[in-house]
């Protein structure tokens, strides 16, 4: 008998801060199995951090830290030259920022996942990988690391003996060579719910991804990025969630025992 | 046989941020049994933090977290009219930054002690006093409170179950109902390595501070502050070190089993 | 015959900040004569206060600082005890930035409000009120200072040389003693435009408002703060504008020519 | 008769925050002719910001706004990747900001330099470097820029209708392009007093600078930027100050009448 197919949806969350909203939190949550949460460097502040994880533990859902690079002004989207210690010790102060939260409520931090530009240039820049898969591994070891899937991220965490989540994402569209299409240029992203969730089924059943010029590409898909924000994004969420279940394929957490 | 007499000795330290440098942590960890690191919000930072980590585990001191107001340009030494729960929030928020250091460095959080005006402000505010230990007690109910000597916050800690310290200043004059001297009044500090170490050993020995004005003044010394920067820092915890260990005062962490 | 009466409707603007939107500042503009911008320690970034400049421009609404303490995550709303020496460097420094805007826009920075806390201690507190009207007085002795109306705040701009400006808001509550009714009270907000504009009329015409406890309280109506965010800010903007209007009350910034 | 060979000396200042002190600014104003104010960006606050304008007005030495990157804790020395737009918007947010505390204290501003990261990108990155003329043109088309000797952001300058200043360093060695030395690698720092002065002559005189390999290498020298922090500052800038005076080179800042 074939092991059911099973893969994660996660969001990111937590990205308010302070008089500021942002994002759609509680409504996502029902939608989601894993929930990455800002901690108070590209996004997020202590309030924020605390209601979040209250929030995702009331959901049941995997928690994650999502540390970011400090620049809130930029919302850690814009690259900074930091140098391998330097991204090992911001990681480690955010995951231990957010554990701080997990304890007092009673939580434990399942994975991590880097924000915005971190995560881009950790994708391909090895060094930095390893700093940051090495900051996961000495807070917990038994931690899953979420990266782009094929990146010098994931390599990075295999490396050093954590499990590791291959992350795809439904709504952006992809390269040949299996990377993303740049944000900067047209038709980076699907536009309609029903492209997006046909996108995850064909990655998470065949393990391949239709580039934007038309061959297919294999693909990893552990877990898939849903976005938190925008016009859309609850749409998006509850029609990718209805269809992959349609499809028989159960939702849960990377390396968790509890399917929803 | 009588119980040995004890004192911890502990120093604020890890201060430094970025390019700027402050204090002399590498030079005063010898003579102290314990060290607050600075979480950075007023001050110290990821980089900081890891090396002060480090540098307290080699010297074998505890280590606790020293959390302040969200002031770098006033070092935390401003008031904030910060609530009960932004004062909790961000108290789990700096001692869970730390304890991520402390995990990755093998090393764990013996206490907490709040730094400058929350410091202040939790020593006579009693729902602020309640909500900084109660976020001490979530994080790690093992956790050793430091309060200033007779306080709202070491009240606080002790009803909630905590164990607390009572701290005493090395260099600071007391008033007759066993507050400090202001430090905007002339008169504050004491000016000499022996006047302060005369202080300390009364303290410890008879229990009892004389104030400026005269008159003595029963206090609880369970630990004292030395202060780790300043021209005669260096001179200050030598001397008074050596002062203690002179008059047959064991030195160790509070609720510690090893003694210097 | 008699000079026809005039006010000025006022909004806080510019308080969005990076990847965050707050406000609704260019549906707001037709309806104020001027406009307080932000200058990024409570709310504001450089981009946002070229954008917010730019658009107040455009719509000819005389432009006044908003300087705020250091406190984003608090959104300047927190009480801080900040010297006067500190209020002043912090209001020169802020001033200055959005200075730099408007002159890089060919624009000219006709007040200074200060915000949230800074407004509210500078109402009260005559010393830190004394160092924000020198402030703006040495940045440039011809701007309009904003402050509640009969507060330390208006005293210390006269008392040094600066045209000054009584304010009153729209849609708060008052108290038998001129001052505003607290929010944390119940009934500190008029809940309807029509309240609220019947409130501001009586202020203009009559010099007077009708306080929570129903007597009637002298008052100084120079300028109307309206609110640019929450739900209802629209609508209050369009209604107060159009009831001063057919109340044959002229609408133009203090100590301005042009009239709307 | 020839015109009389002159240079300006000029410094970065004001980089002290909070309670943290760098440099050694008074020691160092009597030998330089101009002072570049850091702007609370990379390095200074409000409160140093005002001194140090006090302090360089006090030396009568022309007065510069050093805007960085908005990295305190990297001190503005990391790359970021910041649009021309926004690169724009900080520098006219904190050329404001220092203008403030100018026209506060009676003083003008005379030149802009970039700090750090964002000097080295703009003298690279064309649309980097034109997005800092216009901004510096925007405040004031009379200042004047300093730039590398030989850079982008010169041009930039030049094309916009600024004045310029070319830099070059008193410390740093050259390569045989004309670009100074990595700092990463061996060599990049002369290392005495009298090699430094030594280059700096010829620079002068003669126009030259010896690259590191041993060739010469056409250069233009406006302007010598001193070191103010680290152990050799003053010795060095004594040095360089005399050695010039004594070849009978004038010192005064770039574009203005009052020579030392």
């Amino acid at each position: 008998m074939n092991q059911p197919l099973t893969v994660d949806l996660n969001c990111d969350m937590g990205e308010s801060f302070g008089a500021y909203r942002l994002g759609h939190d509680a409504a996502i949550l029902p939608y989601v199995t894993s929930a990455n949460i800002a901690c108070g460097f590209h996004a997020g502040d202590p309030a924020v951090m605390r209601q979040t994880v209250r929030l995702a533990l009331q959901h049941q859902v995997a928690i994650g830290a999502h540390p970011g690079l400090p620049d809130l002004v930029g919302f850690g989207r814009r690259e900074m030259a930091v140098s391998p210690q330097e991204a090992y010790d911001l990681v480690v102060y955010q995951m231990g920022a957010l554990g701080g939260f997990l304890t007092a409520e009673g939580g434990k931090l399942h994975h991590v996942k880097p924000h915005g530009a971190l995560y881009n240039m950790a994708a391909v820049n090895a060094p930095l990988a390893e700093a940051i898969a090495e900051a996961a591994y000495r807070v917990n070891p038994e931690l899953v690391l979420y990266g782009l899937a094929g990146s010098e991220l994931t390599k990075a965490g295999t490396r050093i003996g954590l499990r590791v989540a291959h992350e795809v994402f439904a709504d952006r569209t992809y390269q040949p060579d299996g990377t993303l299409t740049s944000r900067r240029l047209p038709d980076a992203l699907l536009t309609t719910a029903e492209e997006a969730a046909r996108q995850v089924v064909r990655m998470v059943k065949e393990g391949t991804v239709r580039a934007q010029q038309g061959s297919d590409v294999a693909i990893r898909a552990d877990t898939i990025c849903l976005h938190g924000d925008g016009a859309h994004a609850l749409e998006f969420a509850r029609h990718i969630h209805q269809t992959l279940q349609s499809q028989g394929i159960s939702l849960q957490a990377t390396f968790s025992k509890a399917a929803q």
